[in-house]
């Protein structure tokens, strides 16, 4: 940080081909090039972190069918908490923390519309990428404003120790309800009971889960808040209450399946008057500031832990953290933290 | 109807065996029997007609899942239309027409629990089975209460042609939305378009339906009507509008299937904010009587047609119409016309 910004080199990670199985390192290509100049009305950005999204492999496919798309040949979409290090824009000072948007790279030249600021007195730089970001504020409107659990009724959560599972378990204790957790090992169902105080978590892993589930949910299960699809959702549909709630954040097991696969149990929807409903974070944008505030003050008061998974590296290191993300490593928010961040 | 009705042979239907494929004859067999005496607090009921429901093949499954079950060696449940024959019953007199839930077989003894009232001057009695009956009942609440289509919305209806989507689509234009409906042949579009005023009509054994689809419906689909599932769901799916709901009212396609397979396009629902939710028709049953007081006045005014297809026969004859009904051989209700009845 000591020199001009010529002298900066820049990574930038491009997709090199769309992936088959799980997206590795041999998908992704990183070149380097001095960092952007600094355009009047930007700024200029160094990247700390970057959050891993299970997400990035759905836009990867061969397909226009999602949200975004990245082709073979483009930067590959991503959001980076860092620091302005040069500003061209009024309103930004050098040496405050923001949110921007400008792919995977160690500097992003960008105006206002692709910058959030980062209050990092409310929560640490790498959770405004996590817990405290989209992640976090997914867990939170699904469940303060689209499921509303209340006190006795159960809330399964899918993916419970993933970055959004982990916020959204405990929002649910928060509001009262009974929180069932499934994740993929031991270590995990741990961690959840003992950390994030999850009522009960199950390893779906182990052979007799659904039967594990069946005992955990005698009164079966109010709301799947589901980001995983696949068995998982398949089985647990089976549980659902009378009128109950599949609130579909994801499908993480299927975004590198060659053919995705629905739940063949969605004949209970009908059997029980129970929904299964799409949510996106994004219609929720002009409430995200009330939500932080919210959340902030429940970090403070202890109710709510941020937790994230900081693998180091740099720019060229995301694919490799991206492959750990799809082994499941993490507990919670698997972010890549960058040399600017050390 | 002239002698004792000790004279009088009543068939009854039972069930064999747990069917594979589409139920046939084989897994059914009719035994007779002396017509049932009529006990204290109970009329004689003289089975006219009885609908044949795709429903059936799923309650006969080797399975505890659903509503109901029949084992083999039970009778098979249904409702037969039908005529009272002997009264013991104060309220009830000789040569009312009524609705009675007594199994498959000609002499139906019961008490008030499993009796309903047939004014059929409201509509003829074999209606009482379909579109005036629960199949009607059903499309009436699926879109009067459940989906409630504004005018500018499209209605997409899967299985236009049976008896829950004939009424459907009629219904779903009387409240001035585009009414698109898939069914199984040409001729089956002619009736739709022609007959009950759909707006297009598809047949989903073209190659290229789903292409026809996507021309109909410029703005995508606001509601899919589906009591189909399958692959027509399936690909429907992938045209849900921004807030739409899939009402779900029965999986016609996957109840004779050994594996019941689920929409695989789920993941659409995610996309587009979308809701797929179950109902039943049986949570509506305080308010038959206004539903039927309303479709009453539609059908004098001749706004709504009850179309139903009968097949003569005796209850022996009953698991033959039950094929040709999964073989898609009706226009509207299929129902069994008893020999009573002519």
């Amino acid at each position: 940080m000591s020199s001009g910004q010529n002298e900066k080199i820049n990574q930038q990670l491009f997709l090199k081909q769309v992936p088959t199985g799980i997206a590795g390192p041999e998908d992704f290509e990183t070149k380097e090039s001095p960092a952007p100049e600094c355009g009047n009305g930007q700024v200029l950005v160094e990247s700390h972190y970057f959050g891993l999204d299970a997400a990035l492999r759905l836009i990867v496919r061969d397909s226009d069918e999602f949200l975004f798309r990245v082709r073979p040949g483009d930067l590959v979409r991503g959001t980076a908490a860092g620091r302005v290090i040069e500003s061209k824009l009024s309103g930004y000072e050098v040496g405050e923390y923001v949110l921007a948007s400008g792919g995977v790279q160690n500097f992003i030249a960008c105006g206002p519309g692709e910058l959030e600021r980062c209050d990092v007195s409310q929560a640490p730089l790498e959770a405004w990428l996590g817990g405290f970001g989209v992640s976090g504020l997914t867990a939170y409107f699904a469940l303060i404003k689209e499921c509303k659990p209340q006190p006795g009724q159960t809330v399964l959560v899918n993916g419970a120790a993933g970055a959004v599972g982990s916020i959204a378990g405990q929002i649910a204790k928060l509001a009262g309800a009974t929180v069932i957790g499934l994740t993929g090992s031991e270590e995990k169902c741990d961690w959840l009971v003992n950390e994030l105080g999850y009522d009960i978590a199950i390893n779906y892993k182990d052979s007799d889960w659904y039967d594990q589930l069946v005992t955990a949910a005698p009164d079966r299960l109010d709301f799947i808040f589901d980001n995983v699809g696949g068995e998982v959702l398949d089985l647990s549909l089976k549980l659902i209450a009378m009128r109950g709630t599949v609130l579909l954040c994801g499908s993480t097991s299927q975004y590198a399946q060659e053919e995705m696969r629905g739940p063949d149990n969605y004949i209970w929807l009908g059997t029980m008057r129970a929904r299964m409903q799409g949510y996106v974070i994004f219609d929720y944008v002009d409430q995200y500031e009330e939500a932080r505030t919210q959340m902030a003050g429940w970090i403070k008061d202890g109710k709510l832990k941020i937790p994230s998974f900081a693998v180091s590296g740099d720019v060229c290191d995301f694919p490799e953290a991206f492959k750990q993300l799809y082994e499941g490593k993490n507990l919670g928010k698997m972010v890549l933290k960058l040399p600017a961040a050390i």
